[in-house]
């Protein structure tokens, strides 16, 4: 078979080692492809041959070395067309996709209009697709969020401020609550559980009244009840929510209050450990989806094994901080 | 009620968050207490009172604040009936034991005896406690472990020499493993699945020839087949079977190749975000099977989820390499 | 004699070193207090006796675990007797002032006031302290910065971005200058050398077309001739020229441009081994001259040796990037 | 004018950058070649052409991206007259040898006897090249024996015990020294100051009696008047003196002791700012010694000034601790 993987949507720590794992699996049966820039590659032809040989030098490295891109490739009947030209003129028998919603998506429905058989690999630093406990990058995004909001906190101590800290994460709260709890905050805020500024006020008060410092961890999809600050502000701009609040915090409460945003810097790191077993499970599983002629799917980490679930269970769902999670986050908030 | 906290065993990253967490969750409505040096401190009486405020400085850092010990307090019965004594004296409720294969015996002990309540948390860098998927500090230990081999691969490709890396694991091969297939090494060597050096120096000799190095991921309680190097090295040193697999290898290939024993280092990093997460979700788990008067119980990572499982299910045995993971590294040896 | 220590400003990695240090060499013959808050602590009495093994614990933390502040003890004349008035009444002798530009300046005004002897220890992780090559905490701050910068330019490479890091430095240059060079940035831009922002968009651009990612490294302080966006986004904001500065490097190039500010998470790291050791050996040489009766100094380095200058040869004094430093900025420039 | 540029020796952080600096500077104007494996690649004809471009992947990576070697060129005549004949028959005019004591006494060797014109650069984690205050690598490695080091100073305080850590350094001890000072080790043993065990024994039971933990950190080329031991356990083995100070001192002191031996772990991380920036620094100079026809030198550190310095008063020399250095170390063992 000829097989082509391609890594679309934002980088995160994880692709390349599961690019790299993927092809040393295949390449002793098949011929293998790499579509440079996500699926711009696979409309365009960007192919090149994939050796592991040629791979293993940036296999555990962050980034993604087979260069990524948000390019749609069924955005128009134009496109789809071509992409179906493509795939076809160039041979390709399976695709590998591996990246969050909008690349399984195109796969997905690659899939489903019979242009290619497709694999998927969950990626992403949010951790919001479904049908996964966790996606490529996740864990790592997480560890590099830790250490850049201890060293926050640990300024923060010296000079008996309030720190607000705004992370990544528009439509779910997972890298604000992991990070959040990972480093003690005194409050989390994520989208999924939306708290009125006063308790959040309120909360940080009694915290810093104990400890003469007190943390917030954000995300910055946060939509705060705040009324004027909104239009002072803007919502649109970078660092929106945090500095908003941080300015709230530091109006009601006198205290000297400063925020931070954890921009692009959680996203380019070596993947962790975690993250690297994770892309080597995944490898192995689509591979052996693969030759067990199971297409259409995603693998999936479930608990602590890997399955394959269904392309089209995980289109245009998020995966949303709820259940356990929620609960944690409750107590959290209770005490 | 009067609830004792311990750590026993070898120290181990997260150690300090469970014990902080725990401590914030209980001590508003309870008498919350820290047993010093593990079940040293319940024996002697070593107990200090547990203010979350005084543990907060400590709570995200490596080691364990209120110290451990290999103390087995069972050990004959004068030093069990000293234990029930002070238990008794000190009104002791409930004790909180936060270890291993040992600490965790000492509990079970305890609850079956009836001298107190317990409830458990796992903790090893080794991950090798039956009933959980993983346990306290093996996250950060890989993780470390990880950045360790990686230097040493650097160090390998710029001199095109083989390295052999020893990591802890006597029993168990869970470090190794992890180890192994997140540096892409050639050849990982646990005890439960022993190969014969002769094809370990095969599989080396093929890999040294395709890329010009090699990597060797070897737990130090793997027993090599290894006939004259065994009485002329010894096994009884230091990095036993890393220096010596590391000497045959020279030998038999001709080509430079160094051993590394990671030591203690892996064991003393501050925890990653992946153990302080953990470390909180049990510590409410351990909470709420208190307060639900669940006792003789660990908390447990089954999956993605937190259950309790009976201590007396973890008495006297270790969670090997088994399952899915052999067959992960079963495809890695057949590559 | 009676020793208070004090740390004031911005906190910076290697305080504690220098605290821990000082304090270790001097408590076997002296009294030796600290200054909690800095100036503020010497002002309002706050000050605790000090013992090494109290600092222990901290000594290689970064932040500063005796406090900060950024008071000023000569703001009016009443502050300045209520200081006379405290250090009188609480007996100091000697007061060792860790500090920037502000605490190192009031300091020479309580030496040349007579209130007590000072000896001053030079931090700032901006480098902009003149008679010295380097201060606490500038080495580990670049560290950070350059790791954090290096993880922008993965993901820079990964979606064939430009990116813009702005660092601190209002007035020098120093953060930016050595990050830039530390990453490799095709343009390092900081307030010691301004560059027609046409120039940078060329520079840009043509790295671009070499290598199709770019990277530009940017001091906070850095005033770009940009006509129209700045009025629209504003000069005051955080991130304001990083922003900016990416707005237009978009627009002009037609290239997807990113801005991130690495904001505190810079300065609350644990020390760099060269900032502890530094810390060590500054520790050391004002305790030596405190010991020689020779006040009113600081201590600096001034190549690979230790040796006291004036504290009034400091004060209202920065030290910007200049001669060999900018030679290097120019050389750089010129490629 | 054709150039080649080689690294030989131990890998060291640092390397990558300095050749792609160089390369970036010198290939508009002259024809840059990379021999590979040092002076192995010199002679054998090893040389491939240099382009930044495709050196700036690895430009702040560890290790060393065109290998290295410790093949000496002038072992034998027939070998000299062959590198001879390789430097004429390709036509090289200069190189750029980047290395320690052997790498750059070949460099010596090949200017005096007319073979090529050579610009040296300084490179050893070691740091004991003369006429330079430091060299490639030593701050790198200094601050990975950190990190790890206070891993293992974690783990011995959280178990009570006494902790020796042995780090590379045969001759010179400028690794145990500053890794020693940046840990706050109690004892710091390095070979230019012989410490008789008893007084390393008496200082370690203080410092235990002190705080509960106990730090010594140690070069592997220290060589204690210890009687029994030597004989037992032998000095040839890894990690000989550190295993063995760590059975004297648990013997002497009834207290447990462990070694850890920082093995090939602590050259291989990318490098630090320092070494990036001084990298840069030296690859200017060298270059600039080169147009200016100055031949036959070595690029120096002088204090915070780059210098350039005969190769011939380098040869055979090592760096050793001394002066103010060794009344830092004085200092620190009369506490």
């Amino acid at each position: 078979m000829r097989i082509a993987i391609l890594t679309g949507g934002g980088d995160a720590p994880g692709l390349n080692t599961a690019v790299y794992e993927f092809t040393k699996l295949a390449e002793k049966k098949h011929e293998v492809y790499l579509a440079l820039h996500g699926w711009r590659g696979m409309l365009e032809g960007e192919l090149v041959r994939a050796k592991s040989i040629d791979l293993l030098g940036s296999a555990f490295a962050g980034g993604t070395f087979i260069k990524t891109s948000r390019t749609n490739p069924f955005k128009d009947e134009e496109r789809a067309k071509r992409l179906a030209d493509t795939i076809k003129s160039r041979g390709i028998d399976v695709i590998i996709a591996i990246g969050g919603d909008d690349t399984l998506g195109a796969a997905a429905e690659a899939q489903s209009r019979g242009l290619a058989n497709v694999v998927g690999i969950p990626k992403t630093i949010d951790n919001d697709l479904p049908e996964t406990d966790y996606t490529l990058g996740f864990d790592t995004a997480v560890n590099i969020a830790t250490t850049e909001t201890e060293y926050v906190k640990t300024s923060s101590v010296s000079h008996e401020r309030i720190s607000v800290v705004e992370v990544m994460g528009r439509e779910a709260g997972w890298i604000a609550l992991f990070t959040g709890l990972a480093t003690g905050a005194d409050a989390i805020l994520i989208p999924e559980k939306p708290i009125e500024t006063a308790t959040v006020v309120e909360k940080l008060k009694r915290a810093y009244g104990e400890k003469k410092y007190a943390l917030a961890v954000v995300s910055e999809g946060v939509k705060q009840d705040v009324g004027g600050p909104v239009d002072e502000y803007g919502h649109a701009r970078l660092g929106g929510v945090g500095n908003e609040l941080a300015a709230i915090i530091e109006k009601e409460l006198g205290v000297e209050t400063r925020a931070t945003v954890l921009g692009h810097t959680i996203r380019g790191s070596p993947p962790s450990a975690f993250d690297r077993v994770l892309a080597t499970r995944f490898a192995a599983s689509a591979f052996d989806a693969m030759e067990a002629g199971e297409f259409g799917v995603m693998v999936a980490l479930k608990g602590n094994d890997i399955a394959a679930v269904r392309l089209s269970d995980i289109a245009h769902r998020n995966k949303l901080v709820s259940g356990k999670w929620l609960e944690l986050l409750d107590r959290h908030w209770s005490l």
